[in-house]
């Protein structure tokens, strides 16, 4: 067996938890696999339900304590997981290593980088850590291929889909959020800093005032990786909260990069798309082969 | 004297009249030059301001009334001008001849397709009239090369700058909003059919409510042409508000393409972003000559 194997003769699987239900699903994937799982919580993000697990909550800023206490537990592999809205100040403190590393790289941590997980994964590497994707852990998060429930893309949806996927290649060298809503062959939103949620929201609100005239359902959001993401830390997730933005938009669907997306909960997401009528689909990119 | 000459002996100049000010500093324009003006100016979007000129009020959709009006104030050369907000539906009606041109183009009328303002130019072309630019009848208007008021952009401004023309000459294929906020290297917000306003207005609130987290004065609007928008009907514009927006959203300042970028009310909008110690600069693209 290779020491990077991922089995129980692995040790203990930390998790770096930050904010949704998918550091819960990596724990509980773990767990019924039979590795012991010890959390590290960040305060500020992480679910409440971290507690079913043995864990302890950090303020963000303390890479001191993040790695003493994965030692402590025995763990050598960690996933880091969960969405990553930026932080309130209240919920972050700076511990004597996370002093150390700012001033080493304080354009990658201050600058409001993207490259933050990428430079977060390298981090764990140099202290000796390995750092597995959730995907790894937990394979049956990932988006499969066609619709993931009982509604289906039209051929109309599909040309759209096809829009947004042209443009989050082209624009994905841009360091910017990989997600736009398409309707009727034409781009209307296009998430940046403020997420997935809110531009979905802001779709709703287009709608609302008139600003978009739109009759009934209507368009599709799209959501792909970046092209240069690292798989390990950064997949696009989806979720309950997904579906709903995608309801008060009056939009038609969902498509994503099939393997390359996680889905939160899936079973109750796809569940509550079924019952709306929306479809969500995950899309062959060829991106994992890549 | 070739016909299509612009000097008074073309006769009246017609202004098709949307929203803001740059329909009426048209006007201004060729009555300065010593040529009568007839304003066509579209209900719900056209400002009072239209009544200081001979003109009639018509709701949108009423081409018939349009080109009929035109015709009897003896206008054969034609400005389309003015801020292209989509209307609310109890502004717009439908004469005859809409009903006719619907029928006959209805994808570029109904479709949400932005490229109607082209199909608009091609339609009054076909009716026998010139389409002319703002900027040929006011090339006041247009912004200049370099700082136009007192306050330049930094070499740090300068570079989030360069960023923003670089995503949006990419992008630019897809017929989006042409205009992002760069913050310290990182694209922020994208417009696409929020318009420019409302994007600076989700940046005030991605600031307000932490989830954009930075200190004092940050990044720049950066706003372009589209590549192949018609230069005649589709200058970006920008004026006070863009400036009150940049405000808002406690930008360092704006950044918009020289000499193919409105700009309204040029002298208060200036004095309002020097009063605020905001840069707006003209940014050489080399798109007119191109």
């Amino acid at each position: 067996m290779a020491v990077a194997d991922a089995g129980p003769e692995a040790g203990a699987l930390g998790i770096l938890a930050a904010g949704g239900r998918v550091p819960i699903m990596v724990a509980e994937a773990a767990a019924r696999a039979g590795r012991p799982v010890f959390i590290v919580a960040l305060r500020g993000l992480a679910v409440p339900e971290v507690a079913r697990f043995s864990h302890i909550v950090v303020p963000i800023g303390t890479p001191g304590r993040v790695f003493g206490a994965f030692r402590g537990a025995g763990c050598r592999e960690i996933v880091i997981v969960g969405s990553a809205t930026r932080p309130r100040l209240r919920d972050v403190r700076f511990d004597f290593k996370a002093l150390l590393l700012v001033t080493r790289y304080a354009r990658a941590v201050l600058g409001g980088d993207d490259k933050l997980l990428t430079w977060l994964v390298r981090l764990f590497e140099a202290e000796g850590f390995t750092v597995r994707g959730a995907h790894e852990i937990a394979p049956e998060l990932l988006a499969g291929e066609g619709p993931l429930g009982r509604c289906a893309p039209s051929p109309a949806d599909a040309a759209d889909i096809a829009i947004g996927i042209d443009y989050l290649a082209t624009a994905g060298r841009f360091d910017i959020g990989q997600a736009v809503v398409v309707v009727n062959h034409r781009i209307v939103a296009i998430e940046a800093a403020e997420g997935t949620d809110l531009m979905l929201a802001r779709v709703a609100e287009l709608r609302a005032s008139g600003r978009l005239r739109l009759s009934g359902r209507a368009g599709v959001l799209v959501k792909t990786p970046k092209p240069d993401q690292d798989r390990r830390v950064d997949l696009p997730a989806i979720g309950a909260s997904t579906v709903a933005g995608a309801l008060r938009a009056e939009l038609r669907g969902i498509a994503v990069a099939a393997g390359e997306t996680l889905v939160a909960d899936a079973a109750e997401t796809v569940a509550a798309a079924d019952r709306a009528g929306l479809f969500v689909a995950g899309i062959p990119l060829g991106g994992v082969s890549s």
